[in-house]
């Protein structure tokens, strides 16, 4: 069969625990479909910090260029959050999308209707939420030149955010083909009434919205979209916006849903390739207790399957997997109501082998 | 007495009919209180670009700038919602601030107990919520330099988003002032893991905040900030943030509260001067009907009695006169359970006065 190469990244915290759970199953989709998975080990993030003086050293970035597709832990933690920049574990997840050409993050934010309890949102007001975010991940505020100066008031610092045309379109166009794969419904978020790149960004949404006839388009300005994340959540279908705003708002919507020990996300740029990692962040704090959730890293390898590898029928046998064993009631402590009938981080993942 | 001077800048939608009640228990402070105002009335918004070519005549600065207060309903409207930049309602918005150094923006958003079923999350996760958004209102990616230019990926549009120490620093101490009245609690806002201009907020906080020994500070990421205040909003007292988080944050926090149409807001300079507004904008759609709630304007006053001119006793009188008519069960259509039980504007501004 067709070698597929993935770049694993364990990462921080319980980044390495999580990642042994998914690459189980990743082993046990070679026995079920015939696949066969080449798997080659990076460092990254504060583990890379120590052992390489560097969060992203160029031997990761080599493994990740000739794989096809990139299995990312997590990274960070306390350890090294007082590091000078260059020596933090964000440092190198900035420099990973950039080197890798990841434009696009893309989240879904859906509940598991047998963990709604588990959101603050009212079960009524949660229901038939099904949305994603799609972030612009390589562009705004975030890559923009940054500085400091002296000024009349003192020293000030400097930030810039920058878009041009090519980089909204090709986010956007990529947001327009994922609604219409789905309910069809389009939410473009800026502040047009204040910013030139919102500006920017809505003449480019409307210059391109014509060739998606078959897509409802709404703009929806950052604030407002704030309030209506809590107010109509099941009213948003796809939402595509630009870096910083994205990073606000899928977190927003991460959290609604009640369930962010268990979402998936995917970074994508032109063609296949793609970076997939859970939503969740490291967790130092319980950190090799094996309690922590593998869920989300599963469901990345699901999301991996259906995104760089068109590998439909695995993808839907580990998400169908996921789903049996939470309907049968198995929960990590992060979302269990009882939660000293919490199982652990292996348990999950060898319950859900088992029901693939 | 002695004579306060107030701009009544009553805007557009249903800036007019929300600002009459406020008027009219403003006049009923003058009976009970002895009192004495003097009211002086702006164009401002849509209907000054209308009438004046300009969202900001200079007439209506000058009412300001002679008055010790403003009170302002609201302003906007799709009507000019595609206008060029200067003739738009917000750009107005945006220019009074500047003009009046109106830095701060403070924004509480609590719950009213009798109100928390309109709230769209879970009761017991909003019990005892009540925190305070202090947003720098002057700075910032809204006030720096935009422009377009040529580049390698098409035209491009940049925004500079700038801070210096001044900036930082006044409404830094703001906040932590405010928090020393509350529950001593303050959440910095920024995104240090990336901007420039957050970093430099954040090392200006930390060298502020030996000053105020008895203020517990907390330094919160954006992103995390905005999950936060879905998953525990009852542990935020004050938030201080600069203006873009701002605009998010605190119309996110606005929402959870359940009360958006009960939230009053000051906007304030050095000194007492100061602008106060409620949160809800201009409501077209339901404009003219009589059916919207004056509370958030009428609370406004109140806000305004205690900051600028520290009327305590009136201010209690109205709080208290809103929370007695709302127990008492009345509201109107948007607070509303049942809508056939639903008063009008000037009926709720009745009801209201008479509890005074
Ligand atoms: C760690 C940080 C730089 C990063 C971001 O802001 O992009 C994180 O919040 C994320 O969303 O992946
Ligand atoms: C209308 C707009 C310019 C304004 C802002 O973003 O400041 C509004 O959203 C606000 O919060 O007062």
């Amino acid at each position: 069969a067709d070698v597929k190469k993935i770049a694993v990244i364990a990462g921080d915290g319980i980044g390495p625990e999580v990642v042994a759970e998914a690459l189980k199953v990743l082993k046990k989709t070679e026995e079920l479909f015939g696949y066969k998975f080449e798997t080659e080990h990076g460092l990254f993030g504060g583990i890379a910090i120590d052992e390489k003086g560097t969060p992203l050293p160029q031997e990761t970035l080599d493994i990740c260029k000739r794989a096809d597709a990139v299995l990312l832990g997590a990274v960070g933690g306390p350890k090294w959050d007082n590091n000078s920049k260059e020596l933090r574990p964000e440092t190198g997840l900035l420099g990973i999308r950039k080197a890798l050409g990841l434009f696009s993050n893309i989240r879904p934010a859906n509940v598991f209707d047998c963990l709604k309890e588990a959101s603050t949102l009212k079960p009524e007001v949660l229901e038939g939420t099904d949305l994603i975010v799609v972030r612009e991940l390589t562009g705004g505020i975030y890559f923009g030149e940054k500085f400091r100066r002296e000024g009349a008031g003192g020293e000030e610092a400097v930030d810039t955010c920058v878009y041009n045309v090519t980089e909204i379109e090709r986010i956007v166009r990529q947001a327009f083909e994922i609604a219409r794969t789905r309910r069809k419904k389009l939410a473009s978020v800026d502040k047009a009434n204040v910013l030139e790149t919102s500006r920017l960004w809505r003449e480019v949404v409307n210059r391109i919205a014509p060739d998606y006839p078959d897509v409802e388009l709404e703009h929806v300005l950052v604030d407002n979209c704030a309030m209506q994340l809590l107010r109509r959540p099941s009213s948003f279908d796809v939402i595509v916006t630009e870096n910083m705003f994205g990073d606000i708002l899928s977190d927003e919507a991460a959290m609604l849903t009640g369930s962010i020990g268990m979402l998936q996300s995917a970074s994508l740029g032109e063609g296949s390739f793609g970076l997939y990692e859970p939503v969740h962040g490291s967790a130092p704090d319980i950190a090799g207790q094996g309690i922590s959730n593998p869920i989300a890293t599963i469901l990345s390898v699901a999301l991996m399957f259906r995104l760089t590898f068109d590998y439909k029928e695995a993808a839907q046998s580990i998400e169908d997997a996921v789903e049996s064993v939470l309907n049968a009631g198995h929960r990590t402590g992060d979302i269990a109501v009882d939660k000293s009938k919490a199982i652990g981080t292996v348990a999950m993942g060898d319950l859900i082998i088992a029901a693939m």
